[in-house]
């Protein structure tokens, strides 16, 4: 198993894609690493962890850095030294079975796009997140790839997800829900009033329905279906929530001068965990995690790639939405 | 000032209404209350509490209840005896000065506009909602009312925003956010394109420019605008995550066998308590309070109600919104 990671992605590179990837190569001892980026950097932050297994890490210099304010396509076509896009090249080029970085989204998902090409079927590749609920967890998709989309995209998403969710969240039959305003077929906007007839018309999807804003971490279903303007909008408010209540709960203790541990109580809520946001519907297995990435999440995005690979989920999303591609006109 | 209450909306109705009312009017001694719905049911529930001024409080009975089920414009043409349209038809007639329900959003809002009619310069009304942030308060708008929407709306959201932000949250000059996935300009779907330039390009906008989900909770401004499908899945997501997170943070405190009172929390991540959802740009003063709300939330409906009478806002967005309407080809 060999994985490229992008060492300059995150808010700290390369020190914590560094540390995120001994810890990986600690773990897996089957795994290699492509460490991407500055190598003068990256050998400096190597030398200070003991006991790298340096048969199994080999580091790819890069010159150029694709930054979140660049506009992703005209990046990805100018920075052609970039470890984004010479990480993704490297996976097309079957020199490893994977790419993670903590690096631009938008750039990472183009360079993915033009480089790994979506699987036939597939119109929109989408990005997925696997967030904490009452039941364990919850994939939601689209995460932000996808703006303006159709109902047909949201169609192919609920296929994209039911695979992740099977493959790597080891649900047998998982259910799909549509983000909707009302739990009623006849609520929603345009675009979800047209999708949940093509879903709930769709034997190989196991529709539960529309589903509300509430019920996305109640444990209704497994998977999560909904437009990347939303996705991004939701995921991004439900962070900032999170600390919001983290910092009123230290006020009251502080008041209380009562003192809880909230180690687990973070662990739980935090989804870059056991993170690292699959890009679904390409030809190759690309993780992106959370530019504020700590280490952990660094590793635990290399492992969501490394299990990608061995459940052999691109041929499984290949075989399920081969044949499915919409006729030129709906798009 | 005279404001008429469905007593038939909430989940508990109509127990939580009356006590809620009882409450409003020791509160504002210059309240009167209309209280519509099952006139039996609802005096058993007025002769529960003691010391009500029965003098200020008059039972109207209506024979019709609208279910949240229900499709709004339907039950609203065809329920004319309902505690919803008897209401704001009383409201519509100038025999009370507001409307307040925790039934039905939709019909509420069908009623109101059928009724009160949209003010000039207003394209599409909008549902508001007050919720918490790290620097007090910000209002998001809109929560439901409208699933599809176009630029100039948004842009129409932003002024009725701005008056209720002055109006009823004492914010001199407001800053008004454009909910979207990325701060910069030409981030975002079709819809936040048009509508960032348009706002950036109104001098009477307050505009601070894009905001992310995660700047919601934050205090980056006052006033968030967002279409009603973004905002619906939003609030109830927001209701969700910190149930979520209160429960999550039980299981710790029992396994920790250490107690936090957390009253004061709660009542700051809810709401519910200073709540009341407005319905802003109709010729009259209509607020939404949640189905489940308790007692106290509909005394703080009751609340908004009467200081958005008093505080004149459906004339200050008469007057700001004069003029501002579209061409009929840009709707």
């Amino acid at each position: 198993m060999r994985i490229a990671l992008d060492a300059m992605g995150s808010d700290r590179a390369p020190a914590v894609e560094v540390e995120g990837a001994v810890g990986a190569l600690r773990e897996r001892p089957d795994l290699e690493l492509i460490l991407l980026g500055d190598g003068e950097a990256i050998e400096a932050e190597l030398s200070r962890h003991k006991g790298v297994p340096r048969d199994r890490v080999r580091v790819v210099h890069t010159t150029q850095v694709i930054h979140a304010s660049e506009s992703p396509a005209t990046a990805v076509r100018r920075k052609q030294d970039s470890s984004i896009v010479v990480g993704v090249r490297m996976h097309r080029d079957r020199e490893v079975d994977a790419f993670v970085s903590a690096g631009s989204t938008g750039a990472t998902m183009a360079a993915s796009l033009i480089n790994l090409r979506p699987l036939p079927g597939v119109d929109r590749p989408a990005v997925g997140t696997d967030l904490p609920s009452e039941a364990g967890h919850v994939l939601l998709l689209d995460m932000g790839a996808n703006v303006d989309v159709k109902p047909h995209h949201l169609h192919q998403f609920a296929h994209l997800g039911t695979i992740y969710a099977q493959d790597l969240m080891g649900v047998k039959d998982p259910r799909v829900g549509l983000l909707n305003i009302g739990e009623e077929a006849e609520k929603g906007n345009e675009l979800t009033l047209e999708a949940h007839q093509r879903l709930a018309a769709d034997p190989d999807i196991n529709f539960v329905g529309n589903v509300e804003g509430r019920d996305i971490v109640r444990g209704k279903c497994d998977v999560v279906v909904c437009d990347g303007f939303v996705g991004n909008v939701l995921l991004k408010f439900y962070e900032s929530v999170a600390s919001f209540f983290a910092k009123l709960l230290l006020e009251e203790m502080q008041k209380q001068r009562i003192y809880l541990d909230l180690s687990d109580l973070y662990r739980r809520l935090d989804y870059t965990e056991w993170g690292g946001a699959p890009l679904l519907g390409v030809n190759g297995v690309t993780i992106i995690a959370h530019g504020g990435s700590p280490p952990h999440a660094i590793r635990n995005a290399l492992r969501v790639a490394a299990r990608a690979v061995e459940a052999g989920m691109v041929d499984h999303i290949a075989r399920r939405l081969q044949g499915r591609a919409e006729p030129p006109s709906a798009t």
